[in-house]
């Protein structure tokens, strides 16, 4: 399941690497996608000004929204033809302020399913090219068949 | 708590209302506030095309954005001087795909503090007039002394 | 969906009633079916020394197993034939130590679907006849095709 | 923070493993301490009938009290003296059914904090010798001055 990007790269259909910025809301925001893998997905965000609530620090709906999204496309690494996912629910803590240059969220499929998988993200801000965790997720992404397919 | 708006309004501070859209990232995305009540807060968003995610649906990341802030609002109706809101977690179920004309959020408190305060927040989309539930989510909100202040 | 419980308990198969108790944990725990309407639930435990924690009050597990077997219930009332429910997860804020007499649950169906349903849980502590919120829950219930039907 | 236990062991007091079975529920429900460390806790549970619910396996309510309670275990073994935990909130996915001889949890302090600490808990079923991940929960723990202090 958790087997290393880089060996499995190759399996991961380059269609899903083109529909990430698809949803209009992500490449609004400036969420990059980095790297997929076999039920990994990680993604970048550079800070700008509209992405602070108002004491300067990264809001926290940008952060649900990153952890939500990576998390979606982690788990849409593993689906067969025809489906797609869809958030059931997400909860997410916020362990610290996050400012810096950028944030990296990486999300992890923890249990793939049938119909539901279970993923978890991690958001870091990098600030002087420091790490911080500064936000963890877990979400229940439906897999649905889609009505288009 | 839980008296209605109109009854209260008066002891809202204004300086709540002014703020309510210094959050860069609240104003970028268009969320308006509607109502403050005491422990009530009541948001409006019109639906853009940049608020959307790959199917034509709002975007998760968007409601959740508007879930957590209209919380805040919500916890920050109760605050003593001195004191400001943050949020330490939040967990939202999405119920239905959200889209319409807009999209309002209603935010309760639950539970008041002194140190956390617990604010349920209901999102509804509106299409044709037609109210329906599509998010509900429940916000912990830290109650802190600013440093500032 | 919320019609009241009154209107509705004909419909509610006799077979729910009986099958509540059949989970050993609750029977074992004492949680006692106080009554089913369509898409609701409530329960009752009288509070015994055993179900608390180290301060005195009753513990988090318990306030959490109502929740989770009430709404379960709840959903329950919605099912086909054939079908069975399984707690996908979910979230509980405890917002005031509970003690007392007794406690009741009370869930009901937020949103039912063909294969999750969300329900909420509320956790009242009784003491000398007062009511008190002390815990409120979100439940994500899985609908399954039983392997036994 | 999340230095091994035995490297640590010495600093934890006594007091918090002679406490930790003076939870009345705990002590009723079986479960053991197993190991304490910085931010660390590990609890057992042989799984008899009385812990099943009515599909066989066991009841959501013991996996999240388990995980509610090693948690706290785990924030502890951080506090200063005169000070307590509390449960304000905690979300558990449950993501395989659990049965076999005994569970295991272990908790982690994600993030240690003056006012609130985040602990996840891993539930792992042990069927055969074989361990299997069957629940994870993220808990907010509150951190309080005792007023027994």
């Amino acid at each position: 399941m958790m087997r290393r990007e880089l060996s499995v790269a190759s399996s991961i259909p380059d269609e899903l690497r083109r529909n990430f910025n698809l949803a209009p809301f992500i490449a609004d925001l400036g969420i990059q996608l980095d790297s997929l893998g076999e039920g990994e997905c990680t993604t970048v965000l550079q800070i700008q000004h509209r992405h602070l609530q108002q004491d300067g620090f990264v809001h926290a709906g940008v952060l649900a929204t990153m952890a939500d999204h990576t998390a979606g496309a982690a788990a849409a690494t593993l689906l067969h033809k025809g489906q797609i996912v869809l958030t059931a629910e997400f909860k997410i803590n916020f362990l610290r302020a996050a400012r810096g240059e950028r944030i990296i969220c990486r999300s992890k499929v923890l249990k793939p399913g049938s119909t539901l998988t279970v993923v978890e993200s991690e958001v870091f801000s990098v600030a002087s090219g420091q790490e911080r965790l500064v936000s963890k997720a877990t979400a229940t992404i439906a897999v649905v068949t889609s009505r288009r397919a």
